[in-house]
């Protein structure tokens, strides 16, 4: 378990989560880290099972060996579902002093996880002959940053609608970097094996639109989900914090590339 | 997910959930009705695992088909995985009217099913050179006995440290008959394939003690669990209940060949 969430990824979704939770204003900071560490952990999970031999059957992942590579396949069955059940303990541990918000944070979290529009239906799209390509992308990626927005806000109290557009542009935007560095970026760079998607003969935005095409769709998406952030404490402060971590999604070398 | 959770198994988890949760009068029946379900469901998802073929191979269950054999082992994961979710979400949706008993109620759900004392832990045991016997089954089964038990004393606003015992036992009696039915029972009868200890390599209490003994204490462990029942309503016919229930895991013509 401890093998599947360090060393840190890029942690994008946690960081989306608390920072919504702050222009929220934060009211329960120990909820807050709950909930944005119940959503890395679900992610986490998702990548452990992903990853195993038959799904992806991927040897590497963030420059370290696979779960399953490291202690076999049973071990990484057990140890998915094990961090899926830490993700709903973690969120059960914290705060016992504002109960309330507890239902709608699992219920929000849980959707976005399991069926019928989570990661495990997403996943499930990749067993079928015949793709709905939006379904797929929203619910294996889309879904959990929705989740990690609208979590922000129930666990400070907030309104969890007025985050969801920004979650969902993002989720999207980051699906297509995502493709991006699957084709531009070198193994090394980005710590797992590039080009799968056309070995596992997936659809992918940068081969579709080309490089120059789909980073300027990612812009765009970008800069949809900050135009959607709704008014907040600091909302210029917040702005330029999700313009800086978008940016990072893709390695300066690729965007000049493009360029 | 469907064909995992039905049709369904002897339900022994949730009916004991549900029985402690009317001795301790049940004032939410909604909330006991979703700890029972939750419980069912990570022991569905359980099983779905258990099945893989990196861990049992098997290949019937409930005189069906497994996950695996019927749908692949991709679904079979997802499905597994999706369960868990699912109890999660049952349990929140629960009766949003008594919010206070969530947090108690997941942390001991959750304790059951996850590390390091539950069922993915108890499994974990099975990828060891050397196992830990008495560890491995109560994380493996008695855990969730455990939390069955529990579980409904907290549904009911119950205390659950006063159940525990009953659960503990009846989760140690329930790993025994379920070792004596290994040996004994025919492959039609109990729905799955027999003698897959013996197969596995895995400890088997029927198999150490000969069948008489095991029958003999079998059945002292469902004594000790049923004199552990604290005072509350209608005592006598729980305690008649958990007999009942405790004769239907042993098939009749098994303790007849035994005695």
């Amino acid at each position: 378990m401890r093998h599947a969430v360090f060393p840190a990824g890029a942690r994008v979704r946690p960081r989306l989560c608390l920072a919504v939770a702050t222009a929220c204003g934060d009211d329960q900071p120990g909820l807050s880290d709950a909930a944005a560490a119940s959503i890395e952990l679900l992610h986490c999970a998702s990548l452990v099972h992903d990853d195993l031999p038959c799904f992806d059957a991927a040897d590497t992942r963030r420059g370290l060996p696979t779960v399953h590579c490291a202690y076999g396949e049973r071990l990484a069955v057990l140890a998915g579902d094990a961090l899926i059940v830490l993700a709903f303990e973690t969120l059960a541990r914290a705060c016992p002093a504002v109960p309330a918000r507890l239902p709608a944070l699992m219920s929000t979290v849980g959707r976005a996880v399991g069926a019928p529009g989570g990661i495990a239906a997403g996943q499930a799209w990749e067993c079928e002959t015949s793709v709905d390509l939006a379904l797929y992308h929203r619910a294996k990626t889309g879904a959990l940053f929705v989740a990690a927005a609208e979590a922000g806000a129930l666990a400070a109290g907030g309104d969890p609608a007025a985050w969801r557009t920004l979650g969902a542009r993002l989720g999207e935007a980051y699906q297509v970097a995502d493709d991006i560095r699957d084709v531009a970026a070198s193994a090394l760079e980005i710590g797992k094996p590039v080009g799968r998607d056309a070995v596992l003969g997936r659809p992918n935005a940068a081969t579709e639109l080309g490089l120059p095409a789909a980073i300027g769709h990612f812009r765009r998406l970008v800069a949809a989900g900050i135009a959607a952030i709704p008014d907040c404490a600091r909302r210029e402060l917040l702005r330029e914090l999700m313009q800086r971590e978008a940016d990072r999604l893709i390695p300066r070398e690729i965007a000049r590339l493009a360029a």
